[in-house]
């Protein structure tokens, strides 16, 4: 038996190019999380990775050990568990959306979703909106919940990948947040904690989001789904448009209702769209039918919301009141400067007026305001006419509303013309594999 | 005023490739010495630093504030400041031949010396072979002895660099150790806290060195010569072959008695050419008279020998028993197995065999002994006869003296035919700065 090579050895090796095996990250790794591996040694292996990057063996052997450094979902005994993964965005509500969708075409979404920070709050928040759901279950509830409704959204009890958590903390704090592999390894530690057998990424791509540019976009979602090939998860990715908001709504409340509307067949195209996109690809990869026709027929015939009312009566919500949640008193509107063509809604710009609002969390913690928001009227490529309004903010009054105001006005340019984005950018990365 | 980057600004400039500012360097550092920056950070910089390399200029700047960390001499008040380092081999006593005859050249060496850790003791155990003599003096007496003789050698007292000390053990225990501007800025961190105006660096080069290859062992030259050139310093460098070892005897006393043989013009002919190579190019950059002939003359006229008994007698030592030193009271003899030439005596392995001895230290504050070591009768190149001694062991038996035998059979090897190396490699480096 080889005695396992200690830190430094490790250190130089990554340093010389070399790989590692699964063996020897997984000891090394271990005995950080153990706390007899001092961070000063982490962090010089950490900026060795940079330099020298991982190869798919070793990110997948990194990986799994970080999704086994705390509890592990076993969703073993349920049906075709599937799950999504975006890499955040502003008015994203798809989980809303996809997940009684997937429920109703014969997919489980068991899923436990982190409250996270962020311009609004996580799916969580976003459902806590609806008077009566309780994000808190026991195991067996959650369990039942998956297996009679075939969808189930927690908060996050578990300890999922603390030593993501533990990893990050000393990255951001050593200048090593940038390296694909770390990326990746980072976000599927927690998927493949998570338990899900298939899972289809969202990558998005913008000023607005984490990955800039389509070539940086496409190689972590390439990433990432070697990852979950190398530990036995059906895979895919896509990549959209994160240059404006997806829909109308950010906000909490906003988003449900926005979702609802979605589940019946009257929701933004984009959103639509994109959830469509996104359910195809991940029941392909489950080995589900998935064809467009049998997707619309889920949502048209209302099975699709039947499974929503189903899930948020199963996790004590009143479904009586969707689709008119309670919203922040005050509106204020923004209005159209000239008349001509809207040619940019900054994504990042209107997340932070809602953020400044309330609507989000800048610390953990922090309590999540669900009914404020922006409704965003005139999106782009959209006419508009002086005066007209663009957009409404529903506010409190208070501290928040003036610079989300400034916000929201920088947000929104007008022009002569304008040619909008498409908002799928590549799909099926993976399906070939 | 701008303000200084923090910590991960550091490390990501780095890690981009960018210069630092000589402030932004110092503020760093200085952070880190004063327990402000944590390791973690300063190691994934020093990775970075591995990975992007330094300029001369930050180079230059690192050293200079590693050298202010601590106690600055300031040797202002004397003439001609000279001083001289090596990189380390077995064997060298070149400063106890090289500092007095610098005195007798008009040169002034006033030197802080570490006990350090090795295979033999430093200078200051060497020169404390000699009854009475006396390493730790005052800061008045230093002065005075260095004013009235022109050399002085004295036991580290000060606080020299501790900044390099620091980093050291943090590159040591983060993989970080070989880095050519790290390297050449902790050896020059202290010269400049030592404070000699001119400074002759041999880098020692082969098997038995830290620089295993003429251009690596070029490339540290050429770095130390930049740092000290940004810094006011007189400059030179050196390679030199550390093949075999230097001169005839390994160990404290015996060293001190070749020494003493070579300031009377009766020393191996490779110790006298490597201490008049490095008289020669610290006497030019420092701008006095550095002839060949002078040289000679200095040894040959019996002033070099007189310099070296006044700093002696300066220091309470009693020259009286100079060239007659006590040394360990049994000898072993290693026999030629066979007629042929030497073909090499691996200095590595007679550095170790005079170590084991005990005549090095392996941890701080071991004691020395003075009286062990190996001399060497025959060297690369000499024609032997089967059973002539090639070298004897000066031992007091016990547990040492078995793998001493073993490692002196070890580093000899005799064939039909050996060309020895030459022992000067290159001079001259930063001569034409």
């Amino acid at each position: 038996m080889s005695v396992a090579p200690g830190p430094v050895d490790m250190i130089l090796a990554k340093r010389a190019g070399k790989e590692h095996t699964a063996a020897d990250l997984e000891a090394f790794l271990s005995g950080y999380v153990a706390g007899n591996v001092p961070d000063y040694q982490v962090s010089a292996w950490l900026m060795a990775v940079c330099w020298r990057g991982m190869t798919a063996r070793e990110t997948a052997a990194l990986t799994l050990t970080m999704a086994n450094s705390g509890d592990v979902l076993d969703l073993s005994a349920l049906p075709n568990t599937v799950d999504k993964h975006s890499t955040g965005g502003v008015g994203d509500k798809t989980t809303l959306v996809l997940a009684p969708l997937l429920a109703a075409m014969g997919g489980t979404v068991a899923k436990m979703s982190g409250r996270g920070l962020g311009h609004t709050g996580g799916t969580v928040d976003k459902l806590e909106s609806i008077p009566g759901f309780r994000a808190e279950l026991t195991d067996d509830e959650f369990l039942a919940v998956a297996r009679d409704v075939g969808v189930v959204v927690t908060g996050q009890s578990k300890d999922l990948a603390p030593a993501d958590g533990l990893l990050y903390a000393l990255r951001d704090a050593t200048g090593t947040v940038e390296s694909l592999p770390l990326i990746a390894s980072s976000v599927m530690s927690k998927k493949l904690a998570g338990g899900a057998k298939s899972i289809v990424l969202d990558v998005k791509v913008g000023s607005g989001a984490f990955m800039k540019t389509v070539p940086d976009a496409r190689a972590l979602g390439e990433a990432m789904v070697s990852i979950g090939r190398h530990n036995g998860r059906n895979m895919r990715a896509v990549l959209s448009s994160m240059a404006q908001p997806l829909g109308h709504m950010v906000g909490n409340a906003l988003e449900v209702e926005e979702a609802v509307a979605c589940l019946r067949g009257e929701g933004p195209a984009d959103l639509e769209e994109l959830c469509l996109v996104l359910a195809q690809e991940v029941l392909e990869a489950a080995g589900l039918p998935a064809t467009r026709a049998a997707l619309h027929g889920a949502i048209g015939s209302g099975r699709a919301m039947e499974r929503f009312e189903a899930w948020i009566r199963a996790q004590g919500g009143d479904v009586s009141g969707l689709g008119n949640l309670e919203r922040a008193p005050d509106q204020w509107v923004l209005r159209a400067p000239r008349t001509g063509v809207v040619a940019a809604v900054q994504a990042l710009a209107v997340g932070r007026a809602a953020g400044v609002l309330g609507g989000g969390r800048s610390r953990k913690g922090d309590a999540v305001d669900v009914g404020v928001g922006v409704e965003l009227h005139a999106k782009v490529g959209d006419e508009v006419t002086a005066n007209d309004g663009l957009a409404t903010l529903w506010h409190r009054g208070g501290r928040g509303l003036e610079p989300a105001r400034r916000l929201l006005e920088e947000a929104y340019e007008i022009a002569d013309a304008a040619t909008p984005e498409p908002l799928i950018i590549e799909r099926g990365i993976g399906s070939s594999g």
